[in-house]
């Protein structure tokens, strides 16, 4: 067996310099030997780290590199980080347009050196779209920056969140309950369908990806009974996904699909809308729940929460979710690298 | 302190013969002691009773009572049956409509010793529906023939699914996913919430139940950005709902609402569609789900699963929801007494 590649170290953009995301990532290196995690490098904000770690009281000693290549030597006793991408002093839990504008350049330039496989994936910390979208950020959030940046229509960039008990994709996101329906399309189903198909089998090393779609209705529309949509969409799709030799089964009723016996008969729960997929993950996995972006030429991960301005520098935020996050980069990282 | 009150018996229905009800029972009874289950009656059914026993090699002696009083002595050393109800042979996994017939009758004398007092409460068993509506039962469900019997309106009857973990209450249950926003309304939202304040109060003895209601939409609508009802009906509903006096709180965002943290926040959360509610409680308390009838003048709870044909007499089905809902049947009765 030959031994496994050397890989590039991970690119971790520093997220909101006001939020938890730099007090997080330092914790996650301060406890990078007790989790066995591999090398990672920070896009930017040597200063945001020395100050958040205080914060939490962490010891962080930091090191400047010019490139991923000289972090993955120096992650073991410093923290390594890009001296380019630039840096300041902020207050936490107090957003501001240069600390916005330091975390898109840390994102870009973070996206960037995973493109260029500098750098074998991309984690992205924690932004607010609003501080973002005020000095000129025009996407609705990192997963369509990510797409765009990466030559990926928007509608194959598929988000799915993992967590110790459950992944799961939901097909529509940010609409009204009451639009979603309309949104159930077939070729939606087929395509974000084909795209984590594809993905599981790169990124997670799986011969044959066993995908479970949820109904709509109640009890999957009961034959018709309440709702329409699994007969005249889901169904049609899945026989569709099927004559492709994708392992695609449903609709299944969506109450019992999540429930620890149904579980073990699938790798990924296809939701048709947003609280379908995220009630279970955040009911299962709180804390430790990841958001992965299939369909991308790069691997990239983030943890499922947002800024948190309200308990930044307090030394609260968890950082089971970031771990999860650097973690699963990584296995996806080395998947895709054992198949080249 | 008073010594208790001694209670009546449950009353407890047969639930069609060709299902896993029966067994269920026998199999509750066999272990009365080692769960410390209070006593209870089955309405009808000893040879259905003693082959279902069979199937599960359980060694049931059973003894025929004219009256639930009678019951209560007897049911250390036997299951007391009520002879008058009715009985017969049927196969497991074959429903037939004598066999709904004896169901119904068994359900109709169970809410009537409920009714009368001389049962503390009644526990269905499951039902076919469709086995009953060839016997004429006109009802979608039970739970209306509970209300109708009881001369409740059926919306004043509501179901609330309880296990170890979460109380939920879903305000809409058989409709398609696209109705879900037209039948949310202001009136809905008030009638049930009083409902179930008066019930925590009446049948789990809480001072001040805390009821969370959730949102209908991803985020509970972010200030209408992904739909309005959360403004235009329910938080307006919470408003009137808190002046009179009842501790209820949201729109919650749903995806949020079951987790761990959360759940410890309120008694029992109000969901706006079937699988808001379902979802959570089936991912979370699988086996050991109740359904519980809120706002009727008697006790009624059941186990939260169908008739499963497919298994009955196998001797596979598990009986913890059945045990579950005896023992919350029982420790409402025993709060409505000690209120009195």
């Amino acid at each position: 067996m030959p031994a496994p590649p050397i890989l590039p170290p991970l690119a971790l953009s520093l997220g909101d310099p006001a939020g938890i995301g730099p007090e997080l990532i330092a914790a996650a290196w301060a406890a990078r030997v007790e989790l066995g995690l591999a090398p990672f490098v920070v896009a930017g904000g040597a200063e945001v780290l020395r100050a958040a770690a205080a914060t939490r009281r962490i010891d962080l000693p930091v090191v400047l590199v010019t490139t991923p290549a000289e972090a993955s030597d120096k992650f073991a006793s410093a923290l390594p980080v890009l001296a380019e991408v630039g840096d300041g002093t902020f207050a936490p839990g107090m957003p501001c347009a240069a600390g916005a504008a330091l975390a898109l350049r840390s994102l870009e330039q973070a996206t960037a050196l995973a493109l260029s496989g500098a750098a074998s994936g991309v984690v992205t910390a924690p932004v607010s779209k609003s501080e973002l979208a005020a000095v000129g950020f025009t996407f609705p959030g990192q997963t369509e920056f990510l797409a765009h940046a990466c030559g990926v229509a928007e509608d194959d960039a598929v988000m799915m969140l993992a967590g110790p008990s459950l992944r799961t994709v939901p097909l529509t996101v940010h609409i009204a309950l009451a639009e979603v329906s309309a949104h159930i399309t077939m070729d939606l189903i087929l395509r974000r369908c084909r795209v984590i198909d594809a993905a599981l089998r790169r990124d997670f090393g799986m011969a044959r990806p066993r995908l479970a779609l949820a109904g709509l209705n109640p009890h999957a529309g009961e034959k018709g009974r309440m709702g329409g949509e699994e007969r005249a969409v889901i169904a049609p799709a899945i026989a569709q996904l099927q004559a492709e030799g994708i392992e695609a089964t449903g609709p299944h009723p969506a109450d019992t699909l999540f429930a620890p016996h149904k579980r073990d008969t699938y790798d990924v729960a296809v939701a048709m809308y947003h609280d379908q997929a995220l009630v279970p993950i955040k009911t299962l996995d709180f804390d430790e729940g990841v958001n992965m972006t299939l369909g991308l030429p790069i691997v990239r991960t983030s943890p499922d929460h947002g800024t948190a301005f309200d308990i930044a520098g307090q030394g609260v935020a968890r950082v089971n979710s970031l771990v999860a996050a650097i973690r699963l980069a990584g296995e996806a990282a080395r998947h895709r690298a054992a198949s080249l």
